[in-house]
C-alpha cells in the first residue's frame, strides 16, 4: 500500500513536470473576459488515495476558477434537498452537443438532458434557490463545498462572477428558455446570479480533491468522517460523470481516461478512481469541446501507470 | 467464493422467477415483421463468473435474434483488421437520439457518432467487408461469434435476415447518405447484406454471456485461454458500451444499473462485470429509447444484489 | 370601375356574415395572457381600393392588438433609417420553423432568417432603438403607423403590452441569444420594452387597411400624398410579405390567397393587392401554425370572388 | 406593344451580350460528373411573350441539362393525374434548408416539405410511377414536355441520367427514408430511375420558355391552343415557384427579381411573368444555394428593365 502511494507520488510529480513543458496547450476559454487574462502555463495535479495521503505536482495549490466542476457539488446538494423529484426538471441523458446548445431544449420542451451542461446546471440552481434568497442559497453552497473539502478559506472570485454576470447572455437565454416552459420558476435574474458565483467559486487543485473524496468512497466522506450521501446516491453521480461529465467530449474522455469526471472551462477536472482516490488536474488551455487539453492528457497518464480504469 | 457465486445462483434464479410473472413487459418491436411474432412472455438470464461457473435462469437456453449485440463483436473484429484507423469513419460520442437517426449524420458530414447506433455499425460492417466478399465477410463475423463463445451451433436465422432486407429501409437510407460522404464504400446492398445478417444471429442468454466474457477479464477469453484483444482494447470497448451501449437510454442505464451493457432490439441486453462476470438477459419487450424493459429491471437488481457496480 | 367597388363592398359584406355565423374558428393565443380574453366570436373585414374607398364588414371598427402586423412597420421604419446594412443583422429567407424557434439561431450564428419571425422582428426593433431611449425610439414607431393610417387615435395596448412583458420569456431568450453573438446591441430590456410595446399596439381593420395602402400603390400613400418609400423597397417588402409573412403557414397563405400577407397573433391579417388595394381582416381565433384560422379562408374567398392574385 | 416588344428583344440582347462577358460566373455543379464539364462561360436567355413573339439572345438555342426545372413538369402532370391527394404525399410550404437536406423528413415523418426539393419531387415522380413500368412513366413525362414545348425534338440526355444513377447516394438516401415512411411505394430503384432520366431532359432556353407558357397564361397554352390546367392550378403553380423554387434561395429570389421561377443545378431557370410571358435563362455556374448565379442577375436586370414584378 505504501508502495503504492509511492508509485502514485512520482507518478504525479513526473506527470507534473512533463507537462508543464508541454507546448501544445489548447486555447485558454476567451468568452469569459476574467478568465482570458489565466497564464496558459499553469498546471497542477493533485490525488487523495483512501487513507488520505496527499499526492502533489506542479501548481497544485493555486487556486483557479472551477467553473462547471461546480455542477458536482450542486448536483449533490440538490439531491440532498428534492430527492428525485429533482429529475422530473432534468434528464439523465448525454446531450450529443455543445455545453451551451438550446437547440435540444426546443426539441424537448424545455427540459435539460442532464445536470451538468450549463442549461441542466441552471435548472438545478434553480431548484436549490426556490423560497430562499440568493444570498442564502449561495452561502448554502459555499458552505457545503467548504464542508466537503474540509476547508474554511474556500473563496469565491467575486471579479469572474461580474464578469460572466455582464455577459452571459447564451446562459440568460437559456433560463429565459426554460422559464418559458415552467422548468425555471424563480426570477432569472436571481437564478443566474446564484449560478454565476457558484461557477466562479476558486479552489486549488488540493482542495479540489478532497472535496471530490465523498465520491470515491460510497458517499462517506473520509476527511469528515460524514456521510454525504448513500452510496447508491454516489455511484449514480459518478456515473453521470462518466456519461455526461465533458459536455460533448464525454465519450472520448471515458475511452481514454476510463475514469468518471467533470471539468470545467477554467480548465479544471475532478475525477474519481472509486474506492481508491480523487483526483483534480488543472490546465487551462482548453479543446474544441470545452475541456481541459493537458488536463485529459495528464488524467490518461495517470490512469494508465496506476492501471486504473473502471472498465477492467 | 463459493458462497459469492451461491448468492449469484439464487439471486438470478429468483430474479428470472419474478421477471416472468411481470405484467409489464413493454412492446416487441415491430418494424423487423419477423421479430413481431416472438413471445413477449419470454425471460431468460445467465451470468458467467471468472471461473466460468454458470447461473441461468428463465429461458436462457432459447436462442433469439442478439440484433444489436452483434455490434459488440463486430466492433471488436474491426478493430483487430483496422486498428485505430477505423476511428476516421465512426466517432466515440454518445449520439444524444434515436438509433436510427439520419439527423446527425447531415450535420456531421457522414461521420456516425459512435459504432453502437445503426449508422455507425453500418460504417464498421463496411470496414470488414472490403475487399471481400459478403460471403467471406459474414463467414468471418459468425466465425468469430462461435470462437468467443467456444459454441459452433450458434447460426444466423435466415428468416430475420431477409426480413430485415425486405424492410430496412431506413439503414438503406443510412447506408446510402454516409456512401454519399464516402464513409461507406462498398456497394450498398453488400454492405447491407452483410449486416442485416449480423444482426440476425441467434444466440441464447448462456452463449452470449459465454461470448462476452473476454470484455470482463482484460482481453483474455478465460474459456479458450486465447488474448482476443489487449487489456487496454478490453477497457475501451467496455467505456464505449457504458457510454453509447443503449442509444438515447445509454445515460439512463448507466444510472442504473451502473455497468457497461449493450442492448439488441431482440430484447437481449449483454452486460460486463469487469474483473467479474459475464452477464446476459432477454426479454423481448422494449421500453421507447428501444431497450429490453424488464431486461434492464433485472440487470439492476441483479447489480444491487450483487454489490456489483463499476461506480463505487 | 364603381362597378367593381360595388362588387367589392358587397364581398365584403357578405364574407363578413358569413364567417360571423362559422363554428369552427381556431383557438385564441393564450400564451400572452391579456390576449386570451379577447372573444372568438369577433369578426372585422376592410379593403380600401386604388382610390381610398373603403368596404367593410362586420367588426372592422374595433380595435384589436396587430402584434405581429407591427413588424411590417417597424421593418419599413429600419429600412429608411439604415438602408441595406439592415440585411447584414437580418436575412431574408423563410425559415421552415416556427415563429418563436431558437433552433436556427444556433445553427446560423444568432442571424435571423427574416425580419418577420420574432427573432428577426425584434432585431429591427434593436436597430431603430439604437442610440435612442427606448421612449423615443417607440415614439417614433407609433408616430410612422399613425401617419400610414392617417390616424392620431392610434394607442398602445398598455395591458397587453405589461402582459408580455411579465411572460415573455421565450422573447427574452431569443434576445439574448442574439446579443451573445452581437446581432442585438442594445440593453435587453430595452430592446424587448420596445418590442413588446409596437406589438401592443392596437387598431382597426379600417385603420390597418389605410396603414397599409402605401404597400399597395408603389410605396406611395394615396391617403397622404406622400412618398414613403421607393417603389422598389415596395415591391421587396410585399415579397418578404409573401415568402415569409405567415411564419411556417407562409407556403400555405401564397397557395390558397395568392397575396402578400403578414398575419400578427391577435388574430389579424394585412394583404396587399398590388396596384388596386389594401386588405385587412380579424378573426382572434388561430391555426397550428399561429395565423387567425378564418383570416385566412376569408382573404381566399375575397381574393377569388374579385379574381385578385399576384400569379394570374 | 410593338414597341414594348422592342424593348423585351433589345433587352434580352444586350442583358445577354453583358452577361457573356462577366467574370464572376459561381461554380459548375461538380456532384454530377457530367455537368462537370460544362462550359461555365456559356450564356443564353430567351423570353416569349402573350403573342407569342420571341426574344432570345446568347446561346439561346443551346440545349442544357434542366434538372430541377423538370419538377415543374412532374408536379402539373401529377396534379393532373391525382388532383389534391398529391398533398398527402408532400407538403407546400418552404424548406428552410438545403435541397438534398434529410433532417426534415425525419422531423416531419417523411413527408417532405414542398415538390421541388429533391425529397419532394422524389415523392411526385413515385406518384406518377405508381402502377406503370419506369419506361411507361417515363414517355409519359417526355411526351407531356414536348407537347407544352410543342416540340418533338426534345430529349433525354441518357449520359447525364447514367451518371446521377452512378452517383445519386444521397437521393438514393432521400428515397429509401421516405419508403421506410410509406411516402415512397415503389420500387426504389424505378421510382429514382425515372427521377433521373426526368432531370436529365435536355432543352433550349427557347424550349423552355416555350413550355412555360402555360403558366403565364391562366393555364392555357396559347402555341397549342390547349388548356393545360385550369387557372387556379396555374395560379398556385406559380405561388409555389415563387415560394420554393429556388430551395434555400428562395426569399432571396422573390426579393431581388419579383417573379416565380424554378430553378435546376443544371444553370437553368425558367421564370414566369403572369399575363405577360414566359422566360427561360441559363448560365451554369451556380451560387452557394445551388441556383444560377448570372441567372438570377440577368432575371433582376430583365424585370427591373420592363417593370416586371408580380409585387407592384
Amino acid at each position: 500500500m505504501s508502495a503504492e502511494f509511492d508509485r502514485l507520488s512520482a507518478a504525479v510529480r513526473e506527470i507534473a513536470e512533463e507537462m508543464k513543458a508541454r507546448p501544445d496547450r489548447g486555447s485558454v476559454a476567451d468568452y469569459i473576459p476574467e478568465l482570458a487574462h489565466v497564464d496558459p502555463g499553469r498546471f497542477g495535479l493533485c490525488a487523495v488515495d483512501a487513507e488520505g495521503r496527499v499526492a502533489a505536482g506542479g501548481d497544485a495549490d493555486a487556486p483557479f476558477s472551477i467553473q462547471s466542476i461546480s455542477k458536482v457539488f450542486t448536483l449533490t446538494l440538490a439531491l440532498g434537498m428534492a430527492g428525485d423529484r429533482l429529475w422530473r426538471r432534468v434528464g439523465r441523458e448525454p446531450s450529443g452537443s455543445a455545453f451551451n446548445s438550446i437547440v435540444q431544449l426546443e426539441h424537448e420542451r424545455g427540459v435539460p438532458r442532464n445536470p451538468f451542461i450549463n442549461a441542466g446546471a441552471i435548472a438545478v440552481t434553480d431548484l436549490i434557490l426556490s423560497g430562499h434568497q440568493p444570498r442564502e442559497a449561495l452561502g448554502e453552497i459555499l458552505r457545503f463545498v467548504r464542508f466537503l473539502a474540509d476547508d474554511e478559506t474556500i473563496r469565491i472570485d467575486e471579479a469572474v462572477a461580474a464578469s460572466e454576470q455582464r455577459t452571459g447572455f447564451r446562459n440568460a437565454a437559456l433560463a429565459n428558455y426554460m422559464r418559458s416552459f415552467g422548468v425555471v420558476t424563480n426570477p432569472i435574474e436571481f437564478t443566474l446570479g446564484v449560478y454565476f458565483h457558484h461557477c466562479a467559486i476558486a479552489m486549488s487543485c488540493r482542495q479540489l480533491a478532497m472535496a471530490g473524496r465523498f465520491l470515491a468512497h460510497g458517499g462517506r466522506h473520509p476527511a469528515t468522517g460524514h456521510a454525504v450521501v448513500s452510496p447508491q446516491r454516489a455511484r449514480r453521480i459518478n456515473a453521470l460523470m462518466l456519461t455526461c461529465g465533458h459536455y460533448d467530449g464525454s465519450g472520448e474522455f471515458a475511452f481514454r481516461v476510463g475514469l468518471p469526471g467533470k471539468s470545467g472551462v477554467g480548465g479544471g477536472v475532478l475525477a474519481i478512481v472509486p474506492g481508491r482516490a480523487s483526483l483534480a488536474v488543472w490546465s487551462p488551455g482548453l479543446d474544441p469541446s470545452g475541456n481541459s487539453h493537458l488536463g485529459r492528457e495528464a488524467l490518461e497518464m495517470l490512469s494508465r501507470r496506476m492501471g486504473w480504469s473502471i472498465f477492467g
